[in-house]
């Protein structure tokens, strides 16, 4: 297998002309006057105050009322995730695309699957909290999430974050490790205000969520290090395998992976995509993905070559600077968007993000 | 062990006179005064109804903007499920009494404890959708939820239900599964609109957890079947030791179970709660039990005379009524919603249920 890949060249995030303008439907015609409301009387302003005083009380009561089904109806559509998807697909070409053949995958389904796991893997400490990603956006987020809480003791001496709903209790969710609004590290990690609401439509690449991890991470004493597939040569494609197989053997270190489905046969599911790693069988030469979206499948032993070929991938937003100015999401049509965020987003390849113990770290 | 329980006889939901009557600080207090709204003009009214419409779309939008946030924001806090629990435990005494010593428990987070899971065990059928359950009352339901993705296989004959978060692909979701809106046969195994709202606030017993298992289990071919720890003489106890473990010996059927925390030792993080069993190891003669408060700690091996200690506690409310009134959860004090929910509550054990194909059943 020759690691290097067949790109298109024009990953580069120039907009595509062609590409459908999309009208989205859901744009409010305002029947208010404001012309109108100058005529009426003090009277009128007292009765607006006071019908608005209720209604903000009545939706409030509402809310606490029946969270569950609040959070039911929300569900999560988000056509610019579906257009970014699409978009991010046109540019990767994979050498010996099997794009759509996942005949070399064995699924955690079965017997000899479940006898392929190590007595001492991974896999085995993410029970303490590897969640499904809650929207079809948040594979990056459920996957740092499940670090943590892999990382979770005997004693308390690691910290995690609280979320309010498990109140007194300290666990990692999605909810709370990406909340810009509460943790200055992860605010500027995810590159302020406006750039971190773009998690929610287009996801994390590489070269955002090391920073993130290790904003819960480093206090710790735990470093999250990024190793982009960005191998040319077969020896260093080796090298980074034996970075990863080693990391995997070490029961203190983690190993996540940012790689195309299409690489690894399941392209039919979607591309770009965030998962852990929950271990390495030798004898297979296969790895355990612990995929996120357990909506779609079950964790899947894949083979080397087939892994190489998911990450070794390129990604046209492996990080998006700071946006100075807020982007509607939901209103703008998808060209604009792009032509915001293209000039803020370094491209680059896919890969593994390797934590360990800081003291490991400093030894190397 | 005598499996024979010193029950309180005050188990019945008699009113504890003595209880605190809690006052709400949540009520709203109007300033909209009626009488002068009538005096206004009507283009008052016109005003008004412009600002109705005009709040009701920006919430409307502010909630499509932002899922992420809200869903979080809503946290989780119900003052009536700690006064139930409270009030639950009140009832309860366990023989041998170990309630705050966890010491003949083997967390899942060391090797030793990965070492004894079988190679088949449903511990790794459940990896296919055992998640944590979405909030503190939702253990049953994150439960059941458990069971029916694991019974998921490698096609697409097992159907489950459907969460518009995760649109096109199926898995069952804590949103989804108590949905008593959508399905039938879940708004009359919850007693119907009034009651399916106390899922909410104090669970589900094991009178009502069968019977919402089959809405969804019966159409692919299972059954869920209760099994009460109510065993009087060891022999019985035995007998119900033994349908359980063979039921964890068969890789198609599952075993979940409704107990006392008090009873494993963990009294000290709760008392009623729900999990589902991953395993049975006959040299330590205990079960893993997988438990879906994941942020409180990891699954854990329990011995069965421990797990008995448990399971054959009583429950104030196996089975809640139909009830032909509303209850006003958030605003009504914890005596008053007792004084209702009382006579509708059905006593008994907690206990088992066995999940497993309707043939192997008609078989016996």
């Amino acid at each position: 297998m020759n690691p290097q890949k067949k790109m298109n060249e024009s990953t580069s995030l120039l907009l595509n002309g062609g590409y459908e303008q999309k009208q989205r439907t859901d744009s409010v015609s305002s029947s208010f006057s404001l012309s109108f409301l100058r005529k009426t009387t003090i009277a009128t302003i007292f009765a607006v105050v006071s019908v608005f005083v209720i209604l903000t009380k009545t939706n409030q009561l509402r809310v606490q009322e029946d969270p569950i089904a609040v959070a039911s109806m929300l569900g999560w559509k988000d056509d610019v995730h579906y257009d970014w998807e699409e978009f991010q697909h046109k540019y990767v070409i994979i050498e010996d695309d099997n794009t759509y053949s996942d005949e070399g995958i064995l699924y955690l389904n079965e017997s000899r699957a479940f006898r392929l796991l190590g007595d001492n893997d991974d896999f085995y400490y993410y029970q303490q909290g590897w969640e499904a990603q809650m929207n079809q956006a948040y594979c990056s987020v459920a996957t740092m999430a499940a670090v943590l809480n892999s990382l979770r003791g005997d004693d308390t001496s690691f910290k995690l974050p609280m979320d309010p709903i498990y109140d007194p209790f300290y666990w990692a969710t999605q909810h709370t490790i990406v909340d810009a609004k509460h943790n200055d590290c992860v605010f500027n990690a995810l590159g302020g205000k406006y750039s971190a609401e773009s998690v929610k439509h287009i996801g994390l690449g590489i070269g955002m969520v090391p920073d993130i991890m290790n904003c819960y991470l480093n206090s710790n004493g735990y470093v999250a290090i990024p190793y982009p597939a960005n191998s040319t040569t077969e020896v260093e494609a080796n090298d980074l395998k034996h970075i990863i197989v080693d990391a995997l053997s070490d029961g203190r270190s983690r190993v996540v992976l940012n790689y195309d489905r299409g690489g690894i046969g399941q392209g039919g599911l979607g591309h770009g995509h965030w998962s852990p790693l929950g271990g390495y069988n030798k004898e297979t030469d296969s790895f355990l993905i612990m995929d996120v979206a357990k909506y779609k499948h079950p964790p899947a032993w894949v083979k080397w070559m087939n892994l190489f070929d998911g990450v070794s991938t390129k990604d046209t937003c492996t990080k998006l600077l700071s946006l100075d100015t807020p982007i509607d999401w939901n209103n703008m049509d998808f060209t604009t968007i792009l032509s915001i965020i293209s000039p803020l987003c370094i491209p680059g390849y896919r890969g593994f993000v390797v934590v360990k113990p800081k003291n490991m770290y400093d030894d190397e």
